[in-house]
């Protein structure tokens, strides 16, 4: 039996703990993910994709698991060198992470696509699966705040997700055109998946970018989101109040709301399976597991009893 | 009484041991160094200038003194990372170095002038006197070789200066003006200096700029070379092969031709002591001494006895 064609669309630190556990869990050739690009920005004059970093840092084992993104052992001599040449450093680069942002820039200035120059990196760290962009288009999630409009890492990194926030702004959206792979991807796939990522800051980019939503409406995959909450709460960052500024419930509904059409079933994390009954009367397949997943075993277990509750794990060729 | 105002035209590794002399020696407020520019380049989309960093790494006691360039300390954890990311890394790159190749990319994709970049990068690393550049425009030496065309530094660094050098050209200089303050430099200082560089590959880059010949050959200011020749050969590198190369003879008579009207007085090595007759014959001073300087204290010993034998040691108001 082959392993099913499986697709992702993800954020960065809390998606990639999921993604990690699928990466191990199938055939990671009939695996393809979709990264968050809302949070690509320049810094020092060079392109960091913090999302798409991350993912591939951690599925190539390269990724920093102290921190959850970065890369393990690194240093920061050139960091503290462009603090001293003046530049603000606020954006942790470490010195093996800059190599990845220095080709990144070269090769966008040579011309080469973003898809292609992901794909190059990827390749190049020894990521097995399929990466590929939702679009080629710059998309930069803007984050209204009582302090002013902010990029995503600036408000992530700079101020500590302290501001509060009033809305959420996907620049360029409206000219982002989905990717010929990305929308294969979806359109073929077996099962797509939405990472417990936080949905408005990591999965509202993607599917904001032309024809996204529309694919995944066709689509005949069998489509499931995580739910990023327990009990209620984020297990880190500013999910909820993110949720609540832009008109969600902070809650299990909220996040059945932001999804709604698109998606079949929902994961929900143990502590959240009081609403499972009402979920349900919303016309939706809910799924009740332990959904915290810190080490990877916990997160190849959980990926392992997410496919196994979809009817799923039959069909796997685990390799791992 | 007043320092004199000092301006040497110079290279990179040799040339910056009598300008750390002279830094040392005079009022650095009154010291004006004209670097070549001619080995500049891009790596991996970066902007370095070997000669011009080297410069300010001598002088702000940031450079590695084993190897005479690159910074003190630095490690190469993003050039490992590049390597493995499929990029030639042939020419050295540290961390902290790097840090500067970031700024003045940055920088001048911003549309500051090279100039400014420089001054900037000197500043921040705490030059105390001025460097500017011969010129705003791109000048790129290209060393013609049996082996092909090529940049300065993949024939100094990449190839190990190997291949039998044919001709050395100046690509750009004929569009390459001087600098207002190259010009101004040169036309008020009441001594300019050439260092004791190739002269083919490290100061021809700099009087093939438009104008810099021509305010030589006006300027008032006393003009001195100091000899790269050591009892008829090169301290290091290829400088006779290259003089011999471009038509010149490789002793202090082809340095002499090379510096033709361009010069009053030659500094040259006691083991060419025999040639200072015949180089007086032909209408030079010419100031024999040892000119080795391996280590700081005999660069600035070097560079006080120079200034003592123009009668410029009275005048100077020495700083250490």
């Amino acid at each position: 039996m082959t392993s099913p064609a499986i697709t992702v669309i993800t954020g960065g630190v809390g998606g990639a703990k999921f993604v990690e556990g699928l990466y191990h869990s199938v055939n990671p050739q009939s695996l393809c993910v979709i990264p968050n690009i809302g949070d690509d920005d320049q810094f020092h004059g060079l392109w960091v994709s913090p999302d798409v970093d991350t993912l591939v840092y951690t599925l190539s084992e390269h990724v920093n698991r102290d921190t959850g993104w970065g890369m393990a052992g690194d240093t920061f001599a050139t960091q503290e060198q462009l603090a001293l040449l003046g530049q603000e450093v606020w954006m942790n680069l470490g010195d093996k992470d800059l190599a990845t942002h220095i080709v990144r820039t070269l090769r966008l200035h040579r011309g080469e696509s973003p898809s292609d120059v992901a794909a190059h990196l990827a390749r190049s760290l020894g990521l097995e699966c399929q990466l590929m962009l939702p679009t080629d288009s710059t998309l930069q999630t803007r984050v209204h705040t009582e302090q002013g409009e902010l990029s995503l890492e600036e408000y992530f990194v700079k101020h500590r997700c302290a501001p509060q926030v009033t809305q959420v702004r996907y620049r360029g959206a409206e000219n982002a055109q989905i990717t010929v792979a990305a929308e294969a991807a979806i359109r073929e796939a077996d099962c797509v998946f939405f990472a417990p990522s936080n949905p408005l800051l990591s999965i509202a980019p993607t599917l904001e970018v032309n024809r996204v939503r529309q694919t995944l409406h066709s689509t005949t995959a069998k489509r499931i989101a995580i739910s990023p909450l327990v009990g209620g709460k984020a297990v880190k960052g500013p999910t909820c109040e993110v949720m609540r500024a832009c008109g969600f419930e902070a809650n299990v509904f909220g996040i059945a709301e932001f999804y709604r059409g698109l998606i079949d079933t929902l994961v929900i994390d143990q502590k959240d399976a009081e609403h499972a009954h009402a979920l349900r009367k919303l016309g939706l397949e809910v799924v009740v597991l332990v959904t915290l997943m810190d080490d990877k075993p916990s997160r190849i277990a959980f990926a392992a009893q997410v496919l196994s509750s979809l009817d799923l794990a039959p069909a796997l060729e685990a390799v791992s």
